[in-house]
């Protein structure tokens, strides 16, 4: 039996998340019928987290064992040519039989991604939130400052959670703007990029900062107020769930030693 | 009556092209359709040129005359409200009654776009090539040096051309090299730019001359073949016409003078 880590990269426009649900049409499921395609296998694989509907992943990682014999470095091609053009696999590896892409993950990032300017773009509507609105930038950079740090995230995170804890760590939160490629206006605000890394996240957690963060822009709140809003530990406390189109999953990070073994990267 | 002149941005994946066909289903259709759901008015609107099914425009102008009397600044967001997401107006105003977007236009810059990393980007999937194979970028830019000055394009135009002359002059040819911001790997090869600005461009020009770059690239032709090519009027003489979804019309200049009583851009 060998355990194989792949990287997926997928346009979530046209999927109900990653993870298999009951109704179908996930990322999951389209992998996995890609590996039954190629080994004839019918096995599950683990993703390093769950994605919402309509959620984009740059890198997610995944992670299933198999007990076929075909060398890694022919993975990626193999399963590609069986999966629909939305969903890539970017990257395969042969890992050590105890690794797990969710539990061995140390650190994860996602970006949210709002475009400022008065029209949207055509090429990136399904992933950007358009809020052609003034935002007052500097506001939001200072409100993410009191996320930084462990706290209890019940206040951002989905009534639905099922988390035993909702203790996190966030290590970083930045906001970066760029200029649109496409539209470039004196008064054109441009493309915003909100960055969140941390040890973990809660359902609808990053979805639901955004929307908060963006009443912080708007002037309804004021930054110290998402310090209020953490320490009410009550999800009526914050604001709205952002529109899911606008999140992408950006990175998940493993300990070098964890994939000790992983000479074989294609 | 009022002479308008708006640019428009679209993603041409799911369109046959910008001007309006037999089939239906085209950009022209889908303004024209708006204009007259907006004003009443049944008119013809007149594009800066023609793009191929699959085609996409970053800045492609139009202009059509129109007897409303809305405000020119209440034109983009009245139309865009109308327009389906994949098809944006991003400018509008009011231009002399001489002026046509077509004749009037000084210098159209097309760029086509060319994957050379081993996956495709899942995000710009429908406006990239994949070409994962080698290609010699150092030769390609050699051979698109034959290109720039006055020289008869019949051996990069479709045999279906219909224009009286095919004499066209291309003012530059260059080509850039970007990493991906998906996937960055030492062995890959990037995203390849191609951009041609010239007064005019024949039926499939733009393809033409990137299928047969390719074949330079991948060192099947030499890159002063492209001279040849050129002097040999005939279309056998070069490659094949490349896939329409990694072309964009970029922009189309028009001197400002000809713009004058344009205050009012929006």
């Amino acid at each position: 039996m060998r355990n194989l880590l792949m990287t997926v990269c997928y346009d979530g426009t046209n999927y109900y998340g990653f993870q298999t649900q009951p109704g179908g049409n996930t990322v999951q499921d389209c992998i996995e019928e890609a590996i039954k395609g190629l080994t004839g296998e019918v096995i599950k694989i683990h993703g390093s987290g769950r994605t919402d509907a309509g959620v984009h992943a740059r890198q997610q990682p995944f992670h299933f064992m198999t007990s076929s014999k075909i060398p890694i470095e022919r993975w990626r091609m193999a399963l590609n040519g069986r999966l629909p053009a939305d969903i890539r696999i970017i990257e395969a590896a042969e890992v050590p039989l105890d690794f797990h892409s969710r539990r061995s993950a140390k650190r994860k990032t996602y970006r949210y991604t709002i475009n400022g300017n008065r029209v949207p773009d055509v090429f990136w509507r399904n992933y950007q939130l358009h809020h052609p609105g003034k935002l007052d930038t500097a506001a939001m950079r200072e409100g993410l400052r009191y996320l930084v740090g462990t706290h209890d995230f019940t206040s951002f995170a989905s009534r639905h959670s099922t988390k035993a804890s909702h203790v996190r760590t966030i290590y970083e939160a930045t906001l970066e703007v760029e200029t649109s490629p496409v539209y470039s206006g004196s008064n054109e605000q441009g493309i915003i990029h909100i960055l969140l890394t941390g040890n973990g996240f809660l359902q609808h957690m990053v979805r639901i900062i955004v929307g908060t963060l963006l009443e912080v822009g708007e002037g309804k709140r004021k930054p110290e107020d998402i310090k209020t809003i953490l320490e009410a530990v009550n999800r009526k406390a914050a604001g709205p769930t952002a529109e899911s189109k606008g999140l992408m999953l950006w990175s998940v990070e493993y300990d070098a030693i964890e994939l000790k073994g992983n000479e074989e990267r294609c």
